[in-house]
């Protein structure tokens, strides 16, 4: 609870119009994207700079009070529920494009700036920022450092965290630094910057970020591999990296998802295979010809049953965006759609597709999957009712399986979407209890009064799974 | 001092083949490769495997016994020299190449393989390491990863950052973690792998890593622009970037290095021109031809004098090679060579390379300047004898002056060679004290003991060179 007195501190700093307590307010940030967490906030507060933001912290720091940093809350591992209350912090003001330097190849931006706008953005100037989360359309680019977001580039490109070389956070005691800077290369003491990216709002809040671009590529090219055989498919993948050809994306759909992807684009998807590989080259053009070709023979050889090259960008995008509304489509179908991203090493996709189609048998459960095959990160998406607790506690049960198996293979329980509290009782199946205290070490570190994001990332509990009824 | 009890203890760890306290055993390791710094360790160990390191370090945590790990000493910050005393440990055991995985395109090692032998185990498969630090022949990829090396191919490629994708770690508990995987993707929780990246042995002790690989590009050529004035030479620098060409390779060396490394090297350089840049593309070649082509005509417009592009690979190795070698043949002219690497943003470079040459003259220093222009990355290096104690101190008031103008322009105090005892007192410069106190945090709940390498990074006084007699 917020008493009246500290309410009046915090609206002295932002304006009473920026304090927001009321019911209505309240309910709309409590809950994010993740199904089956609701929390409601004390208040919602959106401080209008750097300054503000710092004043907040020490008030809160001083009364203990939680502090949820959120972007557009379109996170799945209720990394922006406000699970312990306290306040969600706004960026709706801190959402400029400082500056885009074309001698140094970096964009400076405010961490509420749509993640979109900015590619856009950075794009009229003939330059490139790879990452692209599915959710670009909405994310902002500070929730994407907080969760260190992939996207259908990672291949290639790698994640947010390879393009962030400069933050400005503001620490749980409310001080100001700056990490990193306009520089290929820095070694001066740790590295903050990458220790902030992926860290979910529970060390700071990050109040600005320089991030790297490169030049855009001349040219793309997409196709589309039908396979009726699953394993065939993901066995592609590894085929594709171990022949040394690295393309853009390399994303994998099974029928289940390809037919409510097409259910809801309407854009020609076969829907009468098994799964298909979406894969894109990039780059000079006799290159992307080269590996498109070198990449269909691959796909031939591993037995798809039909290799389509997209004609145009409007077909190639055309997929692309089924591609990206694949979560959006499978949500229509059921009230609840739990999202996963274990992830392992892409020589293992085949293994674990198989293992997730077992389990899903073996849990009687309704999964499609789809995702990243190229990182070895598939998304399983299980498709359920919250209130038919009988299948939610067998939807509980297969996703530690998956978890566990991907561990097995030396994979991860995440491969993009982050912990938050989610996800946070399997992550000791990941870092060991070994591991786990090296991480609580930096956290109490940093926020010794547990003032920042808390509940996220370190359960309360290890393995076992909070179920929160809606 | 290490008692005969403790003594005893290890040497039943390692054998006593293994503990060496003798004086010329610890003569040896006394100093590594920086000028000015040396301290006599109480007793040299060389562990066989992980286990003996997690034992040995237990033994010292309980005993508050400084432990300073080391690969080939070739480090130019004082990082492994043990100015406190203790252990210093060895990793002449640890020395494998446990795996090279063409399928997820990674290599496994023990912190003491020689960064070249892994370089060339991996372009044995036809594929690339990118980090190559010009002491790749007799440096470690263990001190590379807790120095965060760069090297010549930084600019298109970036840092050993860019390429740890796992590591085993003995904290300072002796707990064993492991932290990442073979994996594209890995969010869950805190990125600790990169944490320890350039953590100067300060968090723990790496005794196993993975690294990313990437195809070996498939062709590569080097170019030579020779100019008559130093910041015409520092503006091409700028201009390419902005022209969005990411070279391999953007190598600048000024006159007075030129003259020594030619008179070293004698492969023909030109020591007529105030500068050169040495430049390589690699890549597919028709993509390497047009680059190199573009790059030539922007060298003419920023009014290079002649460019020449090497006809052959040998010529191009040769270049390479003399460039590589610029520290040591520097080094043979005077009794002392201190060589700093402060870092600014690329399009500072001229602005940086003007007021290094000033502050030179102003301290009537003999200092030369080479480096990686393309990643804001020079070093400054001064040919000095440290028996001459006023001109010492006039070297270190200019490397203050460099270390303020690189932060005035937006650097760094450390491009590539770490922090160590040499540049802690000057890290405040780059961090302030917040930006100190967060990092401290940081060691302070790795290591509360202070056993990790301890004197490094942090300085007992800022800003104040402390200056060691030999």
């Amino acid at each position: 609870m917020i008493s009246n007195e500290i309410k009046l501190k915090l609206c002295n700093i932002v304006g009473l119009e920026n304090y927001d307590d009321s019911n209505v307010g309240r309910l709309v940030y409590s809950y994010d994207a993740t199904p089956q967490f609701q929390s409601m906030p004390d208040a919602v507060i959106s401080p209008r700079n750097t300054k503000e933001v710092s004043e907040i912290v020490k008030i809160c720091n001083e009364h203990q009070i939680p502090i949820v940093p959120r972007g557009s809350g379109t996170n799945l591992c209720a990394g922006t529920c406000p699970t312990e209350g306290g306040i969600v912090l706004l960026f709706k003001y801190m959402n400029s494009i400082l500056e885009i330097d074309e001698e140094n190849l970096t964009i400076t931006v405010q961490p509420g700036v749509i993640t979109l706008d900015m590619i856009t953005a950075v794009e009229e100037k003939g330059l490139f920022y790879p990452p692209d989360p599915s959710s670009m359309k909405i994310s902002t680019i500070g929730g994407n450092i907080n969760e260190n977001s992939g996207g259908l580039r990672g291949l290639k490109y790698g994640v947010t965290r390879d393009y962030v070389i400069a933050l400005e956070i503001v620490l749980a005691n409310g001080e100001i630094i700056h990490t990193g800077g306009k520089l290929a290369k820095d070694v001066a003491g740790y590295d903050l910057t990458r220790l902030f990216v992926g860290s979910e709002g529970t060390l700071g809040i990050v109040t600005e970020a320089t991030l790297k671009l490169i030049p855009m590529p001349e040219s793309k090219m997409t196709m589309l591999a039908l396979y009726q055989d699953i394993e065939a498919a993901a066995k592609t993948v590894s085929k594709i990296i171990a022949n040394k050809i690295i393309p853009t994306t390399l994303e994998f759909l099974d029928q289940p998802t390809l037919e409510v992807v097409e259910a809801h684009a309407q854009i020609g998807l076969p829907t009468d295979v098994k799964a298909v590989l979406l894969i894109e080259q990039d780059g000079p053009i006799e290159v992307v010809k080269r590996d498109i070709e070198k990449m269909a023979l691959l796909c031939e050889q591993e037995h798809a049953v039909s290799v389509k090259i997209a004609e145009s960008e409007a077909e190639a995008d055309g997929l692309r965006t089924a591609r990206r509304s694949a979560l959006s489509a499978l949500a229509r179908l059921k009230p609840t759609t739990i999202l996963e991203d274990a992830t392992v090493p892409r020589s293992e996709i085949a293994k674990m597709v198989k293992a997730t189609n077992e389990i899903a048998e073996k849990y009687q459960l309704n999964i499609c999957t789809f995702g990243h095959a190229g990182d070895g990160n598939l998304h399983p998406t299980c498709l359920t009712d919250v209130r038919n607790h009988d299948e939610i506690e067998r939807v509980e049960k297969a996703f530690e399986e998956i978890f566990e198996k991907a561990i097995e293979l030396g994979g991860t329980i995440t491969g993009e979407h982050g912990v938050g509290m989610m996800k946070a009782p399997y992550l000791e199946l990941k870092l060991g209890s070994a591991g786990i205290a090296a991480m609580k070490a930096i956290k109490d570190s940093f926020d010794p009064n547990n003032i920042m994001n808390p509940g996220k990332v370190f359960a309360k509990e290890s393995r076992k799974r909070v179920v929160v009824t809606q």
